[in-house]
């Protein structure tokens, strides 16, 4: 079993409408001092098997295939 | 500018139904041999200042405060 993290975010340039709000709300809750906010999504994927590098090609696949947006959002995989 | 990271997760035995739609999908791709699949948050915060420890008490603080339900989730800090 081979744990993989990917944390995908998004591109330089791409609005984050998300981050604005928190960023916002930080402001308001009394944090200064806080730059840009930016939000992405972490996956936490298990697969079969012991072959580290086997694995990492899949879950790139599954980032290109469907995690990931890859116009307007990059990707990240940790194999742990 | 001290840049860090949050990874925010659901705690075990927390139901991600959005995990499993994932998994589901990832099914239908094609994709075998995928154990569990769990989503979780990323925010990637900037804040001014060169105290890194400072800054990281002021993260965990807006943790606790506003970015993860610590009922049900847990947080992680990178000062990076």
């Amino acid at each position: 079993m081979i744990k993989a993290r990917i944390v995908v975010t998004l591109k330089n340039g791409v609005l984050d409408p998300q981050g604005k709000a928190i960023e916002g709300a930080l402001g308001t809750l009394g944090f200064d001092g806080v730059g840009s906010v930016r939000q992405g999504k972490v996956f936490d994927v298990e697969i079969d098997g012991d072959d580290a590098s086997a694995a990492e090609a899949k879950v790139k696949a599954m980032c290109e295939k469907l995690l990931a947006n890859t116009v307007i959002e990059n990707y990240a995989v940790e194999i742990r």
